[in-house]
């Protein structure tokens, strides 16, 4: 029973049980937030909380778009045609000080992955963790090199008790509807079911709903390997398949994802939410995604190296293929699909012809679990000082 | 533990490991496959299976249909650019003679729901259960008044024997895709896995690849339930919203669906699968789907009679729609997708009212699977003869 049991609970469903770091009280209304990030999702963000009537200060590294946004309440780089609220400030590009960074009830952090590390690193000093913000992450995506998730950055950076209480915000949110007050919806998730309610409450709105849950691993997961099976939307739709064919890559990416987190040590369950299918159906189905072009242009015959070239700006889910990859071999799971992403991507395989293989695999079954499960989440969880002792005790304790 | 567990595995998980009614062995090829119904999916699916090199016999209720048909391998109704392949024959429209049925391998139902009880009852007396040719049912819903599924419909008209031997076919499949042979997968399931593995065998080809499972309560009920939320997304777009919303609906639709499948006693996981998540993205993001369609004029500000005077075709998510409301007023599941689809299809409601109702619904934790479980499903397992401590047994001997 243990084995099957543990196939459906994320090795850490249960440490809500347990006593942890609370970030401080926070006002009924009118919080005051520090967005780190002024690009497309970061400012959609910080638009939304300050028309929530929150009092919000955006953290841009360009002084020229402090500037520009102080001046006249728009963003020069992105969601330009967009008039922000005027209870929005924009600072930078120096770190905000340490005042201000103590003054305020939450950090949101909209920055990409890849600058997280440096970025908490300069921070750290300034938190104190007994008058701790809110702290929310909205990254996706796996760091390079490391393979780390957002949670283990905070633990190296900040300590594991910051992280228990980060809170992540994921799901299908095109940032020019939110802007547009789109009604849109999105998982929120911590290990510290508190702070995860207070963090919904902050954002909530009739338009902009927020979910909860207690899987920021599989949040993070699902975040990260979506944009691999964009691309591999793209690679169809470019070679000119249709609707069936589409459905199915969703669908069966969707299975490889949920066989991927749960061996990963994530609940299958995740997968079937906001952040996980709500944001790989938007992503798969989308030309505004970048990952989705990508996986386009590749189906058109183009090469790799030109599109990333002519993109503008960054398809995460190109360097995440790499990242997944090493995960899937470390995991042994099986996981056609973003294994021939990886082979289009980085091993200069034809696209067609990894399309025809995937088609030529035998039949098999449906979703099959891997057998054992848990590993990385369980090396991640031992990082947070979470022993498996206690862990046990706890799961067993609930059944 | 035992509820936790049971939350994750449907009721009937492990009916593969008791001995049951089997079809006659199939051939290794060139299977001899008698298609009940001649509408869209039973030609396309009658053309595959052609194309795929069996002997197939098409029955159709209009004999002007079987004519045109056999004179010019071509459907007068449905997928009528489509060149049929030359070894389907189609039959009809008296019910095919008893020599027929008993020389097929395979009889595959793909004729209305509301159909089926009468024309399984006018064929019971012809089929010989110790020569069963390999049943397969592709129709999906709910049949009206007695809210039965297709798997009670067999068990009330052909005995429990056969319906356990049953297999169903469902997945994102549009007809016309499927004869251009576009990529295109479905899930296969079964109470009994040798069955669900002879007709993936059927059926598997490159470009129609067959994924089985064991779970036909599940199935069935995705095939059904997803026609009520894509009447939701065609409002939802129909209101001018845009692909947050989208996105939105399709997931929280699934979270119902999955709420509502394992209060019944499903597995939560067959709607991750391509029956479930697969078949609801399809229909809830295509115009070409009727139910959609529905949804999409009502928001538009049409009336439900108007529409379905004008639509051409049944919609089935119509009066599935009722069938759905029964279950999950029996079951006390909250599903408030469905239940706004049923205020506004049967008693009135504004559609805009009923979207800003629903979004104005606090927030609230992402998954939440019911606390009792299976009900429905033990109640139609008992009527195919599995008692519940044989039931428990296996359970626990598994654990």
């Amino acid at each position: 029973m243990r084995t099957l049991f543990s196939r459906f609970h994320p090795t850490h469903s249960r440490f809500r049980l347990i006593s942890m770091v609370h970030s401080k009280p926070q006002p009924a209304s009118n919080s005051k937030v520090l967005v780190f990030g002024a690009g497309n999702f970061g400012s959609c963000l910080a638009s939304h909380l300050g028309d929530s009537q929150h009092e919000v200060y955006m953290w841009a590294r360009e002084e020229k778009i402090v500037k520009h946004f102080n001046l006249l309440h728009r963003n020069p780089v992105y969601l330009t045609d967009h008039s922000f609220p005027l209870n929005i400030t924009a600072v930078g590009p120096q770190m905000p000080h340490r005042n201000l960074i103590n003054s305020v009830d939450v950090l949101l952090f909209a920055i990409p992955t890849q600058f997280l590390r440096a970025t908490l690193q300069t921070l750290r000093p300034s938190l104190d963790i007994d008058n701790l913000p809110l702290l929310i992450f909205v990254n996706k995506g796996i760091e390079v090199d490391t393979n780390a998730l957002t949670l283990e950055i905070i633990a190296d950076t900040c300590g594991a008790e910051i992280a228990k209480a980060a809170t992540f915000i994921s799901g299908p949110s095109f940032a020019k509807e939110i802007v547009e007050r789109q009604p849109t919806s999105v998982s929120v998730a911590s290990f510290t079911e508190t702070e995860a309610d207070k963090a919904a409450a902050l954002f909530h709105q009739p338009h902009f709903r927020c979910y909860t849950g207690v899987d920021p691993i599989g949040i993070e997961l699902s975040g990260a390997l979506k944009n691999v099976y964009a691309i591999a939307s793209g690679m169809s739709d470019g070679l000119g398949f249709q609707n069936n064919t589409r459905a199915m890559i969703i669908t069966r990416g969707l299975s490889e994802m949920t066989c991927i987190g749960s061996a990963y040590g994530a609940s299958p369950l995740t997968f079937l939410g906001l952040a996980g299918v709500g944001d790989l159906f938007l992503t798969c189905s989308s030309s505004n995604s970048r990952n989705y072009t990508v996986g386009y242009r590749l189906g058109k015959g183009e090469k790799l190296d030109a599109i990333i070239e002519t993109l503008g700006s960054i398809a995460e889910g190109v360097p995440t293929t790499k990242g997944v990859k090493k995960i899937i071999d470390e995991l042994g799971v099986q996981a056609p699909i973003a294994s021939s992403v990886y082979d289009v991507l980085f091993s200069g395989k034809d696209t067609r012809a990894a399309v025809r293989e995937l088609m030529e695999l035998p039949p098999s079954r449906e979703l099959e679990l891997p057998p054992t499960a848990g590993e990385p989440a369980r090396r991640l969880l031992a990082k947070l000082g979470l022993d498996t002792e206690q862990l046990n005790h706890l799961k067993h304790s609930n059944t």
